[in-house]
C-alpha cells in the first residue's frame, strides 16, 4: 500500500472548517452556514480558481447558497464537475458525544467531530489535491475544473435541485463527467465505486367517506369504511407472500441482471446477521424469490408503504367508521424504469381499482430517476486505477438501494454521469454522535484524488 | 289518541333534576353526580320504595354509584327490573346552545336542557307513573319493582358491567323481565320497541418489524414492511367488493331472516337520502348484496376497521420503512353469533394468515353479545298494548345496529330479556346542543308506563 507523509497544513484547514457548525436544518445556524461559505471562498481563491460565485435558483435567494467555482485554462481539455457539500447534520443527541461535536479532536489516528466524514473531510481531500496539483501544474492546468459545493444536502437540497433545472445553469455546468466523494469503503480495506442508484416515486392516497366519523353500530354495513377501502386498494399494489409489486406493467422496463453484474454484486461483502442488526434487529429478512439480498437491495424495484393513518389511534376502543383514511407509499425504481412512466402506470391503475363508494384522490409527491453509470468508460477507469494504486487493492463496483438526488439531477438536467467514490469507513458514525474520519483515509484520499485528476489529464477527448 | 291533563308536579320534579349537571365524564362534576343520587334517593323514598341503596362493584367504590331500589310486596307477583341512567353527556359545544344547558326552559311545548330526553325525562316518566300507581294501589303493590339507576352510562358503564357479574348481584336482581326507556319513536307518531341489538367484538393488531424506522433506500426489498404485512392481513378479513366478511366460519351461526321479520323490518321508515346525510354526507351507500339497507344495518354482521396507523403521517415525504404498524377493527355481531366463538375464530385465523417475517400480536379488547327478544312473550304484549292504547297507533318492532351494554349484560348475567321502548322523538338532539323532550311525550310517557305496569299486574306467572 502506498505510504504518504501527512501534510499538517491540510489537517489544519479541515479543523478550521469543522469548527463552523454549518447545520443547514437549523435556522439559528444560518450565519454559520454563511461563515462556511466565506471560508470555502477563501480556500478556492487560494487554490487558484478564477471564477467564484454564490448561486441561487429563482426564489431560493434566502437559502444556503451553492458555491460555484471554475478554472478553465483550455476549453479543449477534459472538464470535471466536482461536487461536495459544506452543510452538516445537527449534532443531536448532543449528550452522546464523547467530545464536543464542533471542537474537533484527534485520537487513535482519527479526527472526531460533526462533518469529519460527511462531507467536510472528503471535500478537503479534493481541494487539497487540487492545491498540490496546482503547484505541480503551474500556470496552466491540464484539466478544467468546475466545482459546486451545496449547502442544503442535509435539508432537502431545494436550491440545487431547482438551480440545475435552469437553462443558464446547464450552460454554466457543461462538463465531461462529475465526481462526488460523499460515500465510502465497503470494509476498512475495500474501496468502492457506486455505479448504480435506485430512483423513487412517492405517492399519497386519500380515501374520504364522510365529513365526520360515524358510529359503527348505526352505520356499519351500509357504507364502505374508508380504511377497508384503502386496504383493498393497497393490497392490490404488493403481494406480501412473493414480495412482488403487483401493478401491471410495473416490471416492463426492469433490466435483467446479466451474469457479469450478478458476479460483481456477489463480490460485495454482505453480512446477513449485521444487516438484520442494522435493520433495527428486524424480525426476519424477506424479499423477492430468486434474488440475493444484495440484488434485492439495489437491483430490484420495491413498493413500501411509508405511512398510514385514519380513525381511532389511541388506547382502548372506539367503535367508529372513520371519515377518511390515508396512506403514503413509494417505489424504489431501478435504472431503465422511467419515473414518469411509472407515475402514470400507478395513477391509472389506482384510478381503475378505486372503489366508487368512497372519494379517492391520489397525489404524486415526488420522483427521482435511477442511475446506472458505465463501468467501462475512460472516466471510470481514471477512478479505478487511482483507487487501486493508492489503496493497493482493486475497488469493488457497487450499487446502492437509495437515491442521491444530485447524481440523478446531474444525469437528468446536465446529461452527466457521476463517478461516485469516497473515503468514509463503515464505522465512521455518519449522521450519528462521535462522527469521525480516519487520518489515513484523509491523507490517502488526497493522494488518490491527485492520481485521479492526473489520470483525467491523460484522457484525450 | 288518549288525552291527559299535564301534572305540574312531575314537570317541577324533572326541572329540579335537570338543574343538576351530573356529567359523569368530567371529574369536576363528581359532586353533581352525587347530588343527582341524593335527589333520586329522596324521590324513590317518596314513591314508596323500601330498600334504597348505593351499589358498587368490587374496586369501583370511587365511581358514580348504581342506585338500587326495591319494593316486593308479594314474591309470587311479577317482578320488573326498571333501568334508567341519571348521568348526562357534557354540554359541549356550549356556545351552540340557545339557552344555558342546565337551566331548563319550556318553549313550544318542549322542555330544553341537557338530559331532558337522555335520560332524565324518561327516568321521571317511570318514577311519576309508579308514584301515581302507588296512590292507586295503596299499601300493597300488585307487582314487584326493582330499580337500577346507572351513573356511568355516558362514560363506559364499568361499575354496572362489573357489578352485574357478581354472584350476589345476580341474586339481588332476580326478576321476570327488564324494562329500559332510553330510546324513542321512529317518527313523531310512530312508537317503537327495539327487540334486537347487534353484539360486538373488538380487536387490535400490531405488526412489528424492527426497533426503529428504516431507510427505504437502504433496506427496501430485504425486509417485509409492517404496513405492507398489515394490509395483507386486513385484506383477508373483508371483501370491499362484495361487502362480505371473508373470515372462514364467521357466518356459521347467523340466523337467516324469515319472511315475517323481513316484513317487520321493511315497515320501519327508512329514508335513504336522510341516512346518507346523517352518515356525514357519505359519498355513497354500500353493503352486502341481497339485503336492504335496514337489514344490513341491524340483521347482518359487519367488519369495520376503526383505526389504523404507522410510519410517516405528516405532510410531504419521508422514505421510511416504519418499525411497526397497527390497526383496530371490530365486528358487529347478530343474535346467535356467540361473541366468544367469533373471538376464537378470528384469533385463530389471524394467527394462520400472519406473515412470519414480522412479529404480529392480536389483542382482543372487548366483546358484547347480540340480543334478540321474543316479540310474542306476555311481557312484550304488556308493552305493545300500553303503547298502542296511549298513542293510538301500533308500535313498530325494530332492530338496531349498535349495542346497548346493559341490555346485553342483563341477558348474559341475569338471564333477563329487556323491553326496550321510550319516548324520544327523532329531532330531540340527543348528545347534541339544544337537547329537548316533548312535553306531550313526557305526559303520555307517564300514562303509557302506568298502562304498562297495570298490564304487567294482570300477568299470572
Amino acid at each position: 500500500m502506498a505510504k504518504k507523509t501527512f501534510d499538517q497544513k491540510h489537517l489544519d484547514t479541515l479543523i478550521t472548517f469543522l469548527r463552523i457548525p454549518s447545520i443547514s436544518t437549523q435556522e439559528k445556524h444560518f450565519s454559520d452556514v454563511i461563515k462556511a461559505v466565506e471560508f470555502l471562498e477563501g480556500l478556492l481563491k487560494e487554490v487558484g480558481f478564477i471564477t467564484i460565485a454564490r448561486k441561487y435558483a429563482k426564489d431560493c435567494e434566502n437559502m444556503p447558497p451553492i458555491i460555484f467555482a471554475e478554472r478553465i485554462d483550455n476549453p479543449d481539455n477534459p472538464t470535471i464537475l466536482v461536487y461536495n457539500h459544506y452543510d452538516v447534520q445537527p449534532a443531536d443527541p448532543i449528550n452522546e458525544w464523547k467530545k464536543p461535536p464542533f471542537e474537533p479532536v484527534i485520537e487513535n489516528e482519527n479526527i472526531y467531530g460533526r462533518g469529519t466524514t460527511d462531507d467536510k473531510g472528503q471535500l478537503i481531500t479534493h481541494l487539497a489535491a487540487l492545491s498540490e496539483l496546482s503547484e505541480e501544474w503551474g500556470d496552466t492546468w491540464p484539466i478544467n475544473i468546475k466545482i459546486i459545493y451545496e449547502g442544503q444536502e442535509e435539508s432537502g437540497g431545494e436550491n440545487l435541485h431547482r438551480w440545475l433545472q435552469e437553462k443558464e445553469t446547464q450552460e454554466v455546468l457543461k462538463a465531461d463527467v462529475a465526481v462526488i466523494s460523499d460515500t465510502g469503503f465497503r470494509t476498512n480495506n475495500t474501496p468502492a465505486i457506486i455505479y448504480g442508484l435506485r430512483g423513487v416515486v412517492y405517492f399519497q392516497i386519500d380515501a374520504q367517506l364522510a365529513d365526520h366519523d360515524l358510529h359503527s353500530g348505526v352505520f356499519g354495513g351500509s357504507v364502505l369504511n374508508p380504511i377497508n377501502a384503502l386496504v383493498h386498494m393497497l393490497n392490490k399494489l404488493y403481494d406480501a407472500e412473493t414480495g412482488l409489486v403487483t401493478i401491471p406493467e410495473f416490471y416492463d422496463d426492469v433490466v435483467v441482471l446479466d451474469e457479469e453484474e450478478k458476479e460483481i454484486l456477489a463480490k460485495i461483502p454482505f453480512d446477513e446477521i449485521q444487516h438484520r442488526k442494522d435493520a433495527g434487529n428486524s424480525h426476519a429478512l424477506h424479499g423477492e424469490k430468486g434474488y440475493s439480498h444484495k440484488e434485492r437491495l439495489c437491483a430490484r424495484p420495491t413498493l413500501d408503504m411509508n405511512g398510514i393513518w385514519g380513525g381511532f389511534m389511541e388506547e382502548g376502543a372506539k367503535t367508529i367508521i372513520p371519515k377518511s383514511a390515508h396512506a403514503k407509499f413509494s417505489c424504489r425504481l431501478v435504472p431503465n424504469q422511467q419515473a414518469e412512466r411509472i407515475v402514470t402506470i400507478i395513477q391509472n391503475y389506482l384510478e381503475r381499482i378505486a372503489p366508487k363508494q368512497v372519494k379517492v384522490s391520489v397525489s404524486h409527491i415526488h420522483s427521482g430517476h435511477g442511475v446506472l453509470v458505465d463501468r467501462k468508460s475512460v472516466w471510470m477507469q481514471a477512478a479505478v486505477s487511482a483507487l487501486q494504486e493508492t489503496f493497493g487493492t482493486e475497488p469493488v463496483f457497487d450499487r446502492e438501494g437509495g437515491s442521491i438526488p444530485a447524481v440523478a439531477d446531474f444525469k437528468t438536467y446536465l446529461g452527466l454521469d457521476t463517478l461516485l467514490f469516497g473515503y468514509s469507513l463503515p464505522d465512521d458514525n455518519l449522521h450519528a454522535p462521535n462522527e469521525k474520519f480516519s487520518l489515513k483515509q484523509f491523507a490517502l484520499g488526497i493522494e488518490c484524488n491527485k492520481r485521479f485528476y492526473r489520470n483525467i489529464a491523460q484522457i484525450s477527448k
